[in-house]
């Protein structure tokens, strides 16, 4: 099934991949039925404000496929959509920044619910290193590098300073790490094969601020 | 200027706010060179991994023209940008949901820098009400209605549980807010007049788990 998706151009399996999430977290936390057995595409369109053909396709691309009248059963879409997008598998990662921000991921509950389980953080402030926080140990940021190699680590949070934050990318990409959860507003360059993607917290408020004008 | 912008389609407006923004701290924050005077589009095409083309049309379409051979005058977009984007003026804000998110928020300097000015925090929590989080006041969410009117709210920011945002929304809508910055997994219904602005920080876990099957 990942064959399909692959197939897909970076930017369509982008936007594939973002309305599958949205699916899921739409069929898991908010359709007002939550006792519901079946789920229509319409109903699923309206909760997501977008097009209910655009919500058969994507579902049919993974191989479900609603019956007339009916719908799609709830927990098979829900069941599907999480191996699809991996959130059924443990993915050990660690935090670079033992800031509130680092905290507040390591402690959402919603991140541990789908499998994201933080293994340590790295800080450079001597008053974090080799304290506890959020149930990690702090270690240095010199420390990372052997420990993404000896632990395999593949997926890595950044939430620190925004000028260190292309350094440390250079640095946790060479020790092996795939897949990157950017929290600061720095543009990292990565090789092809690695994953980032950007929380550009700042962009949503600058976009909010040019409507209260 | 914002006629033009105005003018765009709902999603193409969204589109080109973003990418303003994304100028805008890319120019602010990231380009290597903090002490250029001139920027060409070119530049800022490999920091954002977008065309040079687009860049210009954007550029020209807020009333700021390059000129041959040196680009655009780094600081002159900076502040053209800061206006459109209504980050030079102070913009009061309620956070609901006093957890460590709303602390994060609230306690990170660069909303801060940008107008965000928290006003109070609202929450259920009795532990929690009545309090100071972050230098405000914690207030229990049945004062949070009065509040908005009386101090005249514009920006409310969500970070409360899931189940309950809806609710909160409706209740804030009516009492005048006009612009939510949305950090629950919830989808929002509001009134055409009422701007959401989606952090659906779990979608950007989904994206990344996936690549990490």
């Amino acid at each position: 099934m990942d064959r399909h998706i692959d197939s897909l151009s970076l930017s369509g399996k982008k936007a594939l991949l973002t309305r599958l999430a949205q699916f899921y977290f739409s069929l898991r936390d908010c359709l007002p039925c939550f006792e519901c057995v079946w789920v229509s595409s319409v109903q699923l369109a309206q909760q997501l404000g977008v097009d209910d053909t655009q919500i058969r396709k994507d579902l049919a691309l993974i191989g479900l496929k609603g019956r007339p009248r009916m719908g799609f059963k709830r927990d098979e879409v829900v069941q599907r959509l999480r191996e699809i997008l991996g959130l059924d598998k443990q993915h050990q990662a660690i935090v670079i920044g033992a800031g509130r921000l680092g905290g507040a991921i390591a402690e959402y509950p919603g991140f541990r619910d789908h499998g994201l389980s933080i293994e340590a953080f790295f800080d450079i402030d001597p008053a974090k290193v080799g304290t506890q926080a959020s149930g990690c140990r702090v270690y240095h940021v010199d420390e990372m590098v052997d420990f993404i190699r000896s632990r395999n680590i593949r997926l890595a949070v950044l939430t620190c300073p925004v000028n260190v934050a292309r350094g440390i990318a250079s640095d946790i990409v060479r020790a092996g790490v795939k897949t990157i959860w950017n929290f600061t507003s720095s543009y990292l360059a990565v090789p092809a094969d690695v994953v980032v993607r950007n929380e550009h917290i700042s962009v949503g408020l600058a976009e909010l601020t040019y409507y209260l004008k």
